[in-house]
């Protein structure tokens, strides 16, 4: 068993297939696009995840299947289950596709939410702002990533305004109205889950993102011993119910020292890139070992890692190269504006040191707001 | 200028590529054999590296080229560099190619050698003997590695084996004779110089073969400072002499607190494997990094590490994927007696655990006379 599928060519299946190497894997990738950047690095089926001949050469030639792209549709990847294995689960994936099972799922499992409602129609969308007040987000249910497929209402008069952006999405994808948190942070559990169910977690990471995208991560967030066990919990909870299998994040809202859990993305994320250089062991590798039945790496960090997103073109790179402890990720895509298209890490042994590489960084790039919110935390 | 060349798609060419490719970096690799390994990763041009249509192939679709196999004939490296940048250059190469010259070049600068002497013919066999004195080994001056091409004389009655042996080579590869260096430890300098002549090393790496081919390596190797600058100082002197480009390996006897030059492996080298999770930058990024004249990265290293070799065939990953750092690398060959297809690496943050670790994995793989003198020297 020594070739993976996964569906998805993007820079999550490049740095997987660029981990998995070393394990003595190869890879297979499937992508509607053909130039689709982890095919740089691994065969390629270039086909539509429905199209059953795409699908059925796919399947042919791999062991095992498992995804860098989490909508890829519940029929497509049952297909898949009917013939080899997959992980995660098709019933993982599915529930992680739509705001709404996800959230249920949470409450559920007593983990915490904001408060949130259906809002399929108007009307629906009116109740649902009388149930969860202001300020509260429409969002689409399905295939919303990076911000997108979201509307922020201030006022009921808001109201409006929000229909007609998503409204007409409605039918299709179905929409969830959510209570606005005025979260101080934004934290992911970066977790991994075997097939035997050991559980494993990197150290709990902090996130900023601008514009619905992450712009920043470092790792480990500050926080209290019973903040992060109980994050840690959370994840594990949600792990076991969804006898998921592979890498997952879990992203949460701190607010007052509550958490509340905002969404589940069920493969690597990309808050645990970091874990690259950071860590014992990354998420790239350990999701390829719990999907293989491997036993899982240590997820141990070393010192202090702040990975910095690169979107719509790649900067300079000598200003990271430079630094001891830089290092660089190009995902040999073509500059496109909000693409996520590379990344740095920084790395060091204290937060001083991190923070003062990290001010270099940002002053040599002109990219100082990108870094000012890491620094600032880094010196609390 | 993105696309670099490899000449030759062993496991060097492969672990090259799989560390480039952050770097934003897409490979070509030319190599003989249609199953390459590197071929695994990176697209492939198949073909005799003096085949003049396969080499233009190779050209027209490269950037800037370099090597994973230091045989390529100097006729095919001066053919690329007359088209496009080669690093490191051909006169380095043929240097590194030819024990004579290698040997010559390293007496000139003052970097002590064990004594040698020309044998391409019985007589000069004779004489060589006479000058050199018993201990010494017979080798060819071209072609060799993992211990090939080499016989062991004892007495000078065991000159008739020796010719016996190798004297069929001689017109064609040329011999050399040299004396037998009883001793301690044999270590090796794994280092990298950019094209601004800038220069680093990783730090001393002690090794041990078995039969010829190397088995273990250890870094930090346990030397005083004088003794490591010593070493660092030869390395430098060679690298700037040359011109040298890239990464490279100087490999040394040390007997007696004197050290005595073997040979310089103008490439990455299976001593630099362990800095792929032992050090800030590994050997295969840096060497990328001075080829394309980007910045070096740091050299540094994070507590101990120590590479172990699999020779012939691939042993269970168990026991070393479940040390906490453990890592795992399988090239993706197929077993041959004697062929490297593949290494562990295990890092620790103090000499005695890496020992412990080591211990756990030498008994658990049955593999005790591989780690013992690496435990041993841990203890000192
Ligand atoms: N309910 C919310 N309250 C406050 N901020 C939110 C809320 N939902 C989303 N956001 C902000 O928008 C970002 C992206 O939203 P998210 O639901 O995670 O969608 P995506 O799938 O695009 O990542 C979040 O990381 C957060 O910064
Ligand atoms: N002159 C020598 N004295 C003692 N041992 C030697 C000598 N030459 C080679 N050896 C042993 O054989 C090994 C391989 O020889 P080397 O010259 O490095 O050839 P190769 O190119 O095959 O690595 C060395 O690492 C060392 O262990
Ligand atoms: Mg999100
Ligand atoms: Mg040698």
């Amino acid at each position: 068993m020594n070739t993976v599928g996964i569906l998805g060519g993007g820079q999550l299946a490049r740095m997987m297939a660029l981990a998995g190497a070393s394990l003595g894997l190869r890879f297979l990738v499937m992508d509607t696009a053909r130039d689709a950047c982890a095919g740089q690095f691994a065969p390629m089926v270039v086909g539509d995840y429905v199209d059953p001949a795409a699908l059925a050469e796919f399947a042919s030639r791999i062991d095992v299947a498992t995804f860098d792209f989490e909508n890829v549709p519940a029929q497509s990847a049952q297909w898949l289950v009917d013939r080899i294995p997959v992980f995660p689960n098709p019933r993982a994936l599915g529930t992680a596709q739509d705001r709404l099972a996800e959230k249920t799922l949470f409450r559920e499992l007593g983990i915490p939410v904001p408060d949130f409602a259906v809002a399929d129609t108007r009307e629906q969308l009116d109740e649902a702002i009388a149930r969860v007040g202001m300020p509260c987000i429409l969002k689409t249910r399905r295939l919303g990533y990076d911000g997108k497929g979201q509307f922020r209402l201030r006022t009921p008069a808001d109201a409006d305004a929000a229909w007609d952006a998503l409204g007409g999405q409605a039918a299709k994808v179905g929409l969830i109205l959510e209570g606005f948190v005025g979260f101080q942070r934004e934290l992911s559990v970066v977790a991994v889950r075997g097939r035997d169910g050991e559980f494993r977690t990197w150290p709990l990471t902090e996130n900023w993102h601008v514009d619905g995208v992450l712009s920043a991560s470092l790792a480990p967030a500050s926080a209290d011993k019973e903040l992060a066990e109980r994050a840690f919990a959370y994840a594990r909870k949600l792990a076991d119910a969804l006898d998921y299998v592979g890498v997952f994040a879990l992203e949460l809202f701190c607010r007052d020292g509550e958490l509340l859990a905002n969404e589940l993305a069920p493969r690597v994320h990309n808050s645990g890139h970091w874990t690259i250089e950071g860590a014992e062991t990354s998420q790239f590798e350990n999701h390829l070992r719990a999907v293989l039945g491997l036993p899982l790496g240590d997820t141990r960090m070393l010192g202090h890692a702040c990975m910095l997103n690169w979107i719509g073109q790649m900067p300079d790179p000598t200003p990271v190269l430079t630094e001891a402890s830089g290092h660089w990720h190009d995902y040999g895509k073509t500059a496109r504006d909000g693409r996520k298209v590379g990344h740095a890490t920084l790395r060091a042994d204290s937060a001083v040191e991190l923070a003062e590489a990290l001010a270099r960084v940002g002053s040599r790039l002109q990219r100082e707001a990108q870094v000012a919110p890491v620094i600032e935390r880094l010196a609390e």
